[in-house]
């Protein structure tokens, strides 16, 4: 069995919003009681990310980390029509993820105790973001 | 409903193939209309990465971060058997993807408007790279 | 057809571990001749990759670059509660992966000849880690 819903997420700019909750809802609808849960996000300037989900010093701390790597405006980028953030926003999408398969078991994301799922937007200013979710199982 | 298919790339060096057409050509033999859809690649010194595929220069911005990122003839690497570009090769590898899961939607991949898949190649010299599909659905 | 089953990693402290084994065991149990496996990792400070497996010095080389890239101890962290490789610990996690999907033909993993299928623990300690493996097929 086979079940697809998409969502969105208006993001505030850079940084992370926790989604665990919306795809477990999604997981709940479909009425799967073991499978996998796929996660997808149709855009190649945010990501999905599954990171500790207790304390938020992890996240600023991440994009601490990132944003040191992966300069905005760094003069080695020519792809900047849209700003300094454009072209690594690219990067980060890539060196994070664009989907994510999570396992089902007894109705639910088998999430372990500390991890929680993020859309983690990479552009500065805000954005609509698209995520399709299809679920697999029996 | 399973559907099972491979198809090799001959690259030309370091540098991105896009592979979109050929994976939706197999989604489409598949005749499957919802599922997903595993592109898997048989190689560590390549990968599989989702990016914008409008402007040929955030491919090139890419690989300029890249090289930087991972140097070739770093001395600090010890696996140099096949060059100064062999154990960067398996570093860019694990730093990017070597299996993506693209959702399907209406007998097509539900990409979003500016996402096209790209083989990475990460070794200089050309090489003949693997894929195997691997499409679920019904 | 699906089948889940999980088993658990004694790590000795930062390193990998090669599950490739313990995988294979999995999917033969399953009975599935066709299809893909899903491996989970239950964790945030550890990670799943597929690298190289015939030269160790791979592995090693790849830890070189990843402790010199995610620095232990860095000053710009301020989650730090379980020590100065804590938060590096979460930043390796996301830059490397915590889900693989591997294919499956012929009633065994599809992966190419160099392909192994490695535990990245990321902290220093010895942790005990738990495997979710989802196989789905026919």
């Amino acid at each position: 069995m086979i079940y697809q819903n998409s969502f969105t997420v208006r993001t505030s700019g850079r940084g992370t919003t926790e989604i665990t909750g919306r795809i477990e809802q999604l997981v709940r609808q479909s009425g799967l009681r073991t499978g996998m849960c796929h996660v997808f996000l149709q855009h190649t300037s945010a990501a999905l990310v599954l990171c500790e989900n207790a304390d938020p010093t992890v996240r600023s701390d991440l994009e601490t980390f990132l944003s040191r790597l992966v300069r905005d405006g760094d003069p080695i980028y020519r792809h900047d029509t849209e700003g300094d953030d454009d072209m690594p926003a690219h990067i980060r999408s890539i060196l994070t993820d664009s989907c994510l398969n999570l396992p089902i078991s007894n109705r639910s994301l088998a999430l372990g105790t500390w991890q929680g799922v993020y859309l983690y937007e990479h552009r500065t200013s805000p954005h609509e973001r698209m995520i399709l979710v299809t679920v697999f199982g029996e």
